[in-house]
């Protein structure tokens, strides 16, 4: 039985709430795990992973443009030569790792949630690894 | 034996910081939960799970003016039409899981720790469910 | 076998983002954790713990200095008389618990990752607890 799940994930654009619901929902079937927890962590620092509404997409836009208000892109005092201090705050603000109850072999979450890889700095090819915990 | 419990809240005001630290010490038991980590799931997308001083209750009053402040309930540029946009961001900034540990069947938190349902838009009832991880 | 490993922290300044890779490799060693998880929890109000950059020290800075912005330290508003509620938001903005996966008895994180202590209230003593999720 595998005990680590890969969801690779090419994200659209420079920022983006893209969501996995569905990737995750293949890796609770792959990962045979029926009564527990599912364990997700993002491998990057310039990205993070987050619960929200899966019905409206207004709340995913209204998200993203009030964290580029919050952490602006632009700071003219930060020295990281990349330029992208911004996409690491917002990284360490949404999280680098979350989980999800599971329950009768299904995926628990709320009538609006949904889970989203939060892509902060750029279209870029993602990795989460996922970890069954029972 | 049971594998998850829930604890459903009524939160009392527009916003607040509820603490749930009684909930979670009967959840433990239910769970028969000795040596491990209690994982707490909310199944919502305008509140958030969240731990910090639960002995001045100015500390929560100062977090959620200061919340509000940084994420003000109304931005003219919102586009989801519920209005409540602010609590969608500010759910994420808190989180939607978090998880505590458990020695010989007890809590284990720092002197001034806490752990609090997060409300951010309105009175409601709201539902966490909590796993037993050993 | 330990269940439990813990992590004494000397912080060494007002805030600062302390690397805890080395001291979270001797854990999983310690908690003999082969495959798995590794749950960290922080038992303080006025620090975190966050994964982010680890290569160049710059983003570190840039994240201390942008918080400083987003939650500024004086507030003639707070109502908490320690006069340090911006630390404990702070707290809650980056958390107080995450986890990382462990594969082959080797800490998983990406090229760019590292796992820090967050301290946003003095230089202190800190302790993290750790725990091993199979």
């Amino acid at each position: 039985m595998k005990t680590f799940y890969y969801i690779d994930i090419s994200t659209p654009s420079h920022q983006a709430l893209v969501s996995i619901n569905d990737r995750v929902r293949e890796g609770v079937r792959a990962l045979a795990l029926v009564e527990g927890v599912a364990h997700l962590f993002v491998l990057h620092t310039t990205c993070g992973l987050t619960i929200n509404e899966n019905a409206d997409p207004a709340v995913a836009d209204d998200i993203l443009r009030r964290l580029e208000s919050l952490v602006p892109w632009h700071d003219a005092r930060d020295q990281h030569r990349e330029g992208n201090s911004s996409a690491h705050l917002r990284s360490s603000l949404m999280g680098s790792s979350l989980s999800v109850v599971v329950q009768g072999g299904k995926l628990v979450l709320g009538t609006w949630q949904g889970i989203f890889l939060a892509e902060f700095d750029c279209p870029r090819s993602r990795q989460v690894i996922m970890t069954a915990l029972k």
